[in-house]
């Protein structure tokens, strides 16, 4: 999908002819008055009579100040689109324009298209109208429903970021990504504008950067808008951008086709360039140009009424939602709104029918040119599967349970070699500045870091070129925001994090799983790849970096979401690792958190065992347990975790050892929603198998990979679940040892066996020898690290008995894996 | 506190002595020294004899990359502020930098006063160094064992919206504030630059930021290290700098004393003209000037091994940890790292018994300003009580329950007006543009929102001025940064929030609450503030803007972190919501999430009743329920949150027409940590008090504010527990109105009784029919919705029975309140 000839090009040099300009004026009218219109009126949608209370909508909602700016643009990129044949995509970050979005998409004919009751006349406009921000009918933002768009406009900050993603690896694509000045001052908007430092110029597409400088935000002045124009000019070009700065709306005298003829031509030349540093692009030029990008000062609110009740209104923060509040109750405010709905000569836009004046209609693109017919904004019509290699030729040998060691992370990352390898174009790699740290570097023997800042020559930049499927920058909003605009435009990728910094996009992660859930239930948005977490330097293991990288609450995070599209994954080795990234890289319409290690640790399932145990998503390990066949337990002895999976088997064999007439179950958990109960979770178990597991009356010990609430909130309808003990994270960080950090959290192997022998009634009299000798054991772990700054031999190189009969030690010496334990 | 004339004094426009420049050179090299030997030794901390694999720590963690960079600073720091007694804090963004910190304490004498046994001789090296990074010891960040630090070194982004926190009404405090190229990445650093348009210059300090530009991240170089010095230069002045660039360390044949005297002359240049702006504003000048910066531009790991295994590392990513992993293991290695450690000359720093050079010491400043004893650092010294109104004078006049409406956020911001007027220097607010939306306007009658940056005039900059308690800026980063800033170095505040959009600050609010556990454990650490949250547009009531801002979330967030730090509060009504706050606003070293309703609603509670029901946190309202005296109730139906506390009132009003014989008790929660057992939060009921509010064996009816979950999580071993049934959110949102959505989560009055007739077993056969009137009455209102677009007046316009008996209704007239809802 590389350049062709027939994007890119440059315009005509021609000046732009008044008809054309009259029909964007009358495009913009219509665009308003189908925008207030949306807002306040209920009925009588063509004023064919005089506007009377009845006609306004009790309950009047929506957001009117950002909407006739984004209409301006909306319209003159129509005139460009169509002249050029630039497929474009249009990123709206003042998103609760949406009725502008929604009016441009009705006059392009797309919402029509879409929605076959809201129909190109009188009746489709009194139904257009209604159903704005009404119950039943469509939010007041640019939502999942609005075609068109992949950028809810609810919480602000991420247009750039999902601009950005869109772009990638879409060579032929412009995204017109406007920027409201309001947004701008939020934090992932301030660093998003970096991202033209990964772009490249020939394989990407084309962000058109507009910063919406109408001033004002809900009741404050915007930061933009007061610094004056050299440092706005100065922050854009240390952005590395090339400013054009239009101002439009201010002078009364201006007539609007001299406005139009403006903006006209400063977006021919804008496009003009881009499309000179694409020709250079496609002749081998790949360093980062200056991208053009738009300073678009207009008025909040233009068009609408100057001042109301005598307080200015448009070109204020007055006009940011309904200027008129009280329409509907006072008759001058009725009188103001029925004058202001006239203004934009709606006779002279519809036809007697309610039909759109087709020449007015001639200004847009046809067919998937329009804006609001995009493809790219409906990604799961254009996403192609992957071509997946078969992970189980990537599996690790396990001569028996314990029986080898390995990193589970850079096992994945030889996959992924692969699947990058496989899948040049449409699968990428995001994180910040962790992707060795988290032990994917494999990758780098088949691509790069994508990178178009300065070189420093191959002695300190390491995999670093202007075309990679590793998106790297010290941003997690970044991150998010990239593969949430590349999965939405149809492609496929992972996020890679430190578990505990994966709370910078809670809320990034929120609206993307409200947008999956709204979309399983519009027909005509496809399904789209699924957003792959994977998060490894997890809460177990912060030996370098304590307290403050601790925080396994991400989990707790995503349940809140609709069951239908959370999915997490605590893969207790590699070979599970393997089988589950496999079936995450498959699925669509999904969040998947899948949380893994990456330090050395055992491995316990052959391929055959994961893939099994990885199906059931739950399982026991009868070779770990001690159960005789036709038997109930004593115990169960469960795990859902890499760290608690290896501290529940060294607590398994302190027990097969020291009491071998006690008969343990042991449970992994890899799916953590299959605890859940069948009716909260699609993944959920029968009341019935989950008795059959983990039985209805036997103790179990559950050792948690996180917070041990979330085990209980997930199984507190079940049976068992009065005999349910769970130990897992308390924040009560410090500077440990791996070892010495279980302990600290009563996870490890010699508590656990306290915990057995706490909850079976008849150890607690019998066995207090034992447990005398747990807690000793553990006081003998604590002193050790205090005094030698490591763990106890005896605990640190602990595998599991089977694996102890093998005669090579090599395979389970951990020695041979180095690479720094970073950040 | 405004300016003296002892701060901000002009430098002496002399040279910088040669004799100055040798001992910042040595001080330079006594940190450094010191951060390796933390790094690596585990003895042998003076060299005294030829290091061994012994001396060398078993585990090699921390971070070298940065230190020497904050070293630097620190040592020139040291001679400005000793010269012109300029109170100085310094905030370490690249806060892995931890060794530096602790060997700058070391070296100016404080760690030692700090911790007596880490003390000034070789003993107390070896100490130092052993204890870094190491079981039982000190974290390898910057963090809060750290003297001198207010900022956390783990998760990076926020050191200048915690600097600019910190110089808020600190009018004679100069804050440092490195930021490393690599956080510089982050959203919110990003956005953090513009915080200088929110700085008086005579009331508030003055924040330094020096761009600690060493290029490298963990794996990549910084982006704003390879974008030319023209783009970075305008980047600088787009964000309202003046740049300083200053370049050291890359040319091996300047001698150390000249770039050391480069730097001080810098340094002494950047004062001066700091110097001149404080004088400016002393005179009135109030506007904001472009406030100096500096670019910071050394190798990354400074002075440390060029080359390892052949491969570059001093200026490059692999300077960043621990440069040499193997150094216990490998002769060459430790070779390196011996070498390494020599070229310091430690003999000259340290003298036989292991204490500094005191020529070397007498670099620092003495006392207090000493950047680690700087009590801005430990804001407990220095925190105020607040002089506190009596939130008695506030209350609503609630003649019956239900008898009056208040928008509730409204009449705490009258409180908050006098908290204010009484606080004038030591008080702030802090919201992303949201003040007045969540109903807190009245504050304005008494102060602004603090802006420096361009004034258009009041026509459209109302409440705009370069002096004020409220702080606005779109991005809840910036809000909670400069909060935390502004708290930690002894002051009082609060940040209000859509309650959605409240997890966009979710990993800041787990850093602080993390810091104020760990603070709680350090006898030096005084108490401070607690972080004061009110969270209003909250989610039932989100009319406006649907489903991207529906997330009662962060309640579930902050409940996982250590119980003695957080505080969830549910007031019901508005004297519930001044009597928490009044509780808020005294108490200390907690996170207070208070979460209110900015709709018009009923008030339910006298002061005296909501002051009684606040102090217990929970009760029984038994003048809402219906049971007779000394008998068990039948059911019991319990609220927490406004909303639900409402729709709880309304389904007793039709138990108690429909069903009088049935007995209901009605149980409001305030406090939902109360509903927790007693040894996991320090305000959980006991099991007794818990079975006599809630029964043990009654149907519990639980309308719940935010996700069910979370009741049922927090009293999962409560007897009752079987029997609770919980409604809250589900993630269920659309288009609706307030009670449409309520419906949609089952959490409305009708399901509330359909409820109380599925759970008690004896209206089950009984009460079919009434059962049936419900599903009806819900069906109704559904109906009504859709066509009308907004509520059945008989349920918008429900009142509590003994309200009805009021003759005046004005007294329930929502329609008394107007202004905008806003977003």
């Amino acid at each position: 999908m590389m350049s062709t000839t027939t994007t890119w090009q440059a315009g005509s040099g021609t000046q732009i002819d008044d008809a054309t300009l009259v029909r964007i004026d009358k495009w913009w009218r219509a665009a308003n008055y189908l925008s207030v219109g949306q807002i306040y009126l209920l009925d009588n949608p063509l004023l064919r009579e005089p506007l009377t209370r009845d006609h306004v909508k009790p309950r009047l909602l929506g957001h009117w100040g950002t909407t006739p700016g984004l209409n301006f643009l909306y319209a003159h990129l129509n005139r460009a689109i169509a002249q050029r044949s630039q497929s474009t995509l249009y990123v709206t970050g003042p998103g609760h324009g949406g009725p502008g979005l929604v009016a441009s998409a009705y006059l392009d004919g797309t919402y029509s298209e879409t929605y076959s009751d809201i129909t190109e006349d009188e009746e489709g406009l009194r139904r257009l109208f209604r159903q704005f921000s009404f119950p039943g009918g469509i939010p007041s933002h640019v939502a999942p429903e609005t075609p068109g768009s992949i950028h809810e406009g609810g919480e602000l900050g991420y247009a750039l970021s999902h601009a950005y993603g869109a772009a990638f690896d879409n060579p032929d694509l412009l995204v017109a990504a406007v920027v409201g000045d309001g947004e701008a001052e939020t934090g992932p908007l301030a660093t998003s504008w970096h991202s033209n430092k990964f772009v490249n110029p020939a394989q990407d597409g084309v962000v058109l950067p507009i910063l919406h400088l109408n001033g004002y935000k809900i009741a404050n002045p915007t930061v933009l808008d007061r610094i004056g124009d050299d440092e706005l000019h100065a922050l854009m070009v240390g952005y590395g951008h090339k400013p054009f700065v239009f101002e439009g709306g201010y002078d009364a005298d201006e007539p609007a086709i001299e406005v139009h003829r403006r903006f006209a031509t400063l977006l021919d030349e804008v496009l003009d360039e881009i499309a000179a540093i694409k020709a250079r692009a496609a002749q081998g030029d790949l360093s980062r140009p200056a991208w053009p990008m738009i300073v678009f000062r207009t008025p909040k609110g233009w068009t609408g009424p100057d001042t109301i009740d005598g307080k200015k209104t448009t070109g204020s923060w007055r006009a940011h939602q309904v200027p008129l509040a009280n329409a509907r109750d006072t008759a001058e405010h009725l009188h103001v709104l029925e004058e202001w709905l006239q203004s934009y000569g709606v006779a002279e836009l519809f036809d007697a029918t309610g039909a759109l004046d087709p020449d007015i209609r001639s200004l847009a693109p046809a067919g998937d040119l329009r804006m609001s017919a995009n493809p790219h904004a409906n990604g799961g019509i254009l996403l192609r599967d992957l071509r997946l290699p078969n992970f189980r030729d990537f599996a690790v040998d396990v001569p028996t349970p314990g029986g080898s060691m390995a990193e589970a992370p850079r096992v994945l990352g030889e996959y992924l070699t692969e699947v990058i390898r496989r899948n040049p174009d449409n699968f990428r790699i995001f994180g910040p500045d962790e992707t060795a740290s988290n032990r994917l570097q494999a990758v780098y023997g088949v691509t790069d870091k994508q990178w178009n800042a300065e070189f420093f020559g191959p002695e300190v930049d390491e995999h670093l070129a202007r075309a990679g499927r590793v998106m790297e920058m010290l941003s997690e909003h970044q991150c998010q925001g990239w593969l949430e605009g590349y999965l939405l435009t149809g492609r496929h990728g992972l996020f890679t994090s430190y578990e505990a910094f994966i709370h910078i996009v809670d809320s990034m992660f929120n609206q993307h799983a409200k947008w999956l859930k709204v979309t399983n239930d519009i027909p005509w948005r496809r399904p789209i790849a699924s957003l792959n977490y994977l998060l490894s330097s997890h809460v177990w293991r912060q030996d370098h970096n304590g307290f403050s990288h601790q925080d396994p609450g991400f989990i707790d995070h995503v349940v809140n979401k609709k069951a239908e599209v959370v999915r997490v994954y605590l893969p207790p080795d590699a070979n599970t690792l393997l089988s589950t990234y496999d079936h995450c890289l498959r699925s669509r319409q999904y969040v998947n958190v899948v949380v893994a290690g990456k330090q050395p640790a055992p491995n316990f399932l052959t391929m055959d065992q994961a893939v099994a145990h990885c199906t059931r998503g739950l399982g026991i390990w009868e070779w770990a347990g001690s159960e005789a066949q036709d038997e109930e337990p004593d115990v169960v002895l469960a795990a859902a975790g890499d760290v608690p999976t290896l501290e529940v088997l060294a607590a398994v064999d302190i027990l097969r050892r020291e009491l071998p007439q006690l008969k343990v179950r042991v449970v992994n958990v890899v799916d953590l929603m299959r605890l859940q109960d069948e009716r909260e979770h699609p993944h959920g178990l029968s009341d019935a198998e989950f008795d059959t597991i983990f039985t209805a009356d036997r103790p179990i010990v559950f050792a948690y990979h996180g917070y041990p609430w979330l085990i209980h909130r997930l199984t507190y309808r079940r049976n068992g679940h009065q005999n349910l003990h769970v130990r897992g994270y308390k924040e009560e960080g410090t500077t440990t040892t791996p070892f010495d950090m279980v302990m600290l959290n009563d996870l490890d192997r010699f508590h656990l066996v306290i915990d057995v022998i706490d909850h079976v009634h008849w150890l607690r009299a019998s066995q207090a020898g034992l447990r005398q000798r747990m807690v000793d054991a553990r006081l003998e772990a604590r002193q050790y690290t205090r005094e030698h700054g490591e763990d106890l031999p005896a605990v640190r190189d602990w595998v599991w008995p089977d694996a102890q009969d093998l005669s090579s030690t090599e395979q389970i010496d951990a020695t041979v894996f180095t690479g720094g334990d970073n950040e």
